[in-house]
Order: structure tokens, then sequence, then C-alpha cells
């Protein structure tokens, strides 16, 4: 998947930066700019988290010479359906259709302030849309960047990256920390013997909602051993 | 789905500005703040973007009293599985697990520059960790806001919004146009008669691989019309 960003006409030098700096978390390098104000790239290509990104930046004068090398140019925007003439996808649709594409995939952002421009959508393809609330659909420019990327790279991670310490204990040892509470419970009078089957099987059910892990086990094992030592003091 | 988004330690206005920007966008309304600076947070509700979600946003003294009222609490790190003792989940396998939750979920996002101390994450049920590349991990704090909630609304949304135009030309509509292609192509000679199958075939499948709707067929017939009259002139 060869994805270009271009930003059209980005004002804030912020902007430009986040925008560079979620292309560096999800894998993304080539960004362009047409028509940045000069000292919008230079401000940011100064900040803090100016990277690979930024310094391969390029700057262009029009839409058309940025997306002069690209098999398919797709522009996002906050716009309803009705407003505009070119078919609209949301982002899942949308990024599915990007990933079979052989070739460089073009993704346009607006300006902050007003978005791409109808001169700028007549560049694209087809249109992105953000499933942004109907009352609250505009999006900053550097969170719009980040969202659809991870839209791109989304699948395919391995997606449980670790559970440590889940071997889960044994039905025994859980049973053990199960006897010891029933023993705590008994000596602290909170049990009265006969100890009847029902508060037997409650107290079971209880301890296996807790699916304990083997170290918690023998850490509960440990702490009601104590307790039902002093309890018996 | 309540979900709850708690920035611990937030230092800059603009990131708290762009967490309730994004939470809006998405549909999630409740932010709360623990050791925020208190300047911080003014400054946000006085920029531009401030909306419902920063008016409401409520401040606490500790993770505890902001997270009492919530059924599951979950942190987001940076870090590798290696790197922590707490069950870890990519973002998206830690979304579904969210989803199912009945009752507020607490989504913690710790400062800019150190993440979520130990001390925060002892708080937390599990980890979640949105898939950024191994060598550049840290996300900005309003990015990261944003792809966590995006993750959390993508789902059943209705996906293709709009493709207007979209009705395909009939088979006869686009062979009037290869019809018409034709003429003009042998009018101006770079078709010489008699015209072989070869040509006719291929000429075909370029008309089929346009994939015309039933408007560009129509403009297609009228310009190629006009460009024959104008050759034979």
């Amino acid at each position: 998947m060869d994805v270009t960003v271009i930003l059209v006409s980005p004002r804030n030098p912020l902007n430009i930066g986040a925008a560079a700096r979620a292309m560096s978390n999800f894998g993304f390098f080539d960004l362009r700019l047409v028509h940045a104000y000069r000292v919008a790239l230079d401000e940011a290509r100064s900040g803090v988290n100016a990277d690979r990104v930024l310094t391969e930046a390029r700057e262009f004068d029009s839409v058309a010479d940025a997306i002069a090398d690209c098999h398919l140019v797709v522009g996002t925007s906050g716009l309803g359906p009705r407003e505009t003439l070119q078919p609209f996808y949301g982002l899942e649709a949308g990024g599915r259709k990007i990933k079979r594409v052989k070739g460089r995939v073009a993704i346009l952002f607006g300006s902050e302030k007003f978005g791409l421009s109808n001169d700028d959508m007549s560049h694209c393809h087809w249109l992105l849309r953000i499933p942004t609330r109907e009352e609250h659909r505009s999006m900053n420019l550097g969170q719009a960047v980040a969202v659809t990327l991870y839209e791109l790279i989304r699948t395919g991670q391995v997606e449980l990256v670790s559970a440590p310490e889940s071997r889960a204990a044994s039905v025994g040892a859980q049973d053990r920390v199960g006897d010891y509470l029933l023993d705590a419970l008994t000596e602290s009078g909170y049990v009265k013997p006969p100890v009847d089957i029902s508060t037997t099987l409650k107290l079971r059910r209880l301890i296996r909602r807790m699916k304990m892990s083997e170290k918690d086990a023998g850490m509960w094992q440990g702490m009601l051993r104590q307790i039902i030592w002093r309890l018996k003091q």
C-alpha cells in the first residue's frame, strides 16, 4: 500500500506537524503540501517532533502537480451525501477500496477552515467521510489524518499484544482458596456451623467468577491463611 | 456504550481542546481531568472549539476519585508487551471488549510527555495499545483520543454514504460510445479501414473498463458526435 498524504492549503504549523507525526506513527512517509504558507512548513520543521516525514515533505504549486504520479486520488470531506456530486464512501468502505489499489494512492486533506474546495475535489476519483456526528462533523486536521491512516493499517495487526500472568489457576488451587475463605468466614462468625450446602455453592461460584491466575490463587491462599491464623489466636 | 475519557496530568490546553473536539465528533461527552494544570483547562475552555464537552468537563484530585463510578477501567499506553505487568490488548480487540461491557467504561490517557505512571496503571483492569510502529510508538494526545474513539464507533456505521450518478450505462449506450469512438478514430486516420476485428475488440474492452454511468455515456456520445462532425468538414 503506497499512500501519499497531501495537505492542501494548510495554515497551522502545529497541524502540519501533527499530520506528519501520525504518518510516522502508522508507517507512512510521503507527505506533500499544496499552497502551504511557506512559514507554516518552516515552523513545523523546527518543531520538536520534526522527523523524516517533515524533512522529506515536498511542496507543490497545484493539486494537479502533486497528484501527477498517483493512480487513485481520494478527497476527505465532512460534507454530507447531498452536498457533493462525487461518489462518497465511509472510512471503512473507502479504506478497503484503497487497500486493493495497485499503485500510489493520494489522500487529500483540505485547509483547517474550509476543507477541500470544489476545484480540489474535482481532482478526486471519490470522497472519503470519517463517520463523525451529524451535529459536529468537522474534525481537527491532525486528528483526521490520524484516524484515516489508522483505518488503513488497522487490520492484519496481531491484536492481543500480551496478557501476562494469564495462566489460569487450577481448579484445585481455586478450591483451596475457597476452603480457606470458608474457614476464615467461619472463624470470624460470618458463617455459622454447620455450614449448609447452599453457602458452600455460593462461595464456590464466587471463587469461579474471580477467574484467578495461578499466581493470584497463591496470593489469596497466603492472605487467607494469615487471617485464619490471626482469627484463631 | 457509556464511555468516560479521563486525561491524567494533561499539560497542554491545545491537547485538552483536541481531545474534547474528537469526543464531540464521535459522540462522547463525559470528559474528566485528573491533576490538570488549572490554567490548562481554563485556556482550553476559552479556545474556539470549546463546546459542551469542555464546559461540562470535571476535575478530580486522584485517579481513584475519577473512576469511582466506572465498571471497567482501561489504560492507554505505548509500552510494549514486555514492559508492563498488566494484560495488554490491541485497539481492535480491546475495543470489542469495551463494547460488550454493561456499565460505564473509563479510558485513561496519560500526560503528553510521560504517559500513564505505574500508579495510574495499577487502577486499570487492562491496557490498550494503538498499533503504532515499533520505531515511533508515542502518539500525540489528541490524536490518540481520536483514534481510540473512532475504533469504538467504527462498526455499525452505514458505510456507503452516497454514490450519486452511479446508475451504470446500458450496454447499448456503452456500445454507441464505442461506435462513435471508432468513427472518430477512422475519420482522424488513427484507424485505417477496413477495420480489423482485433481493433474492434480492443476498443470494446476499453469502453467496458470505463464503467460509464448513464449520464457519462450521454456526455461521451455528444462529445464524440461533435468531433466526428468536425472531422468530416
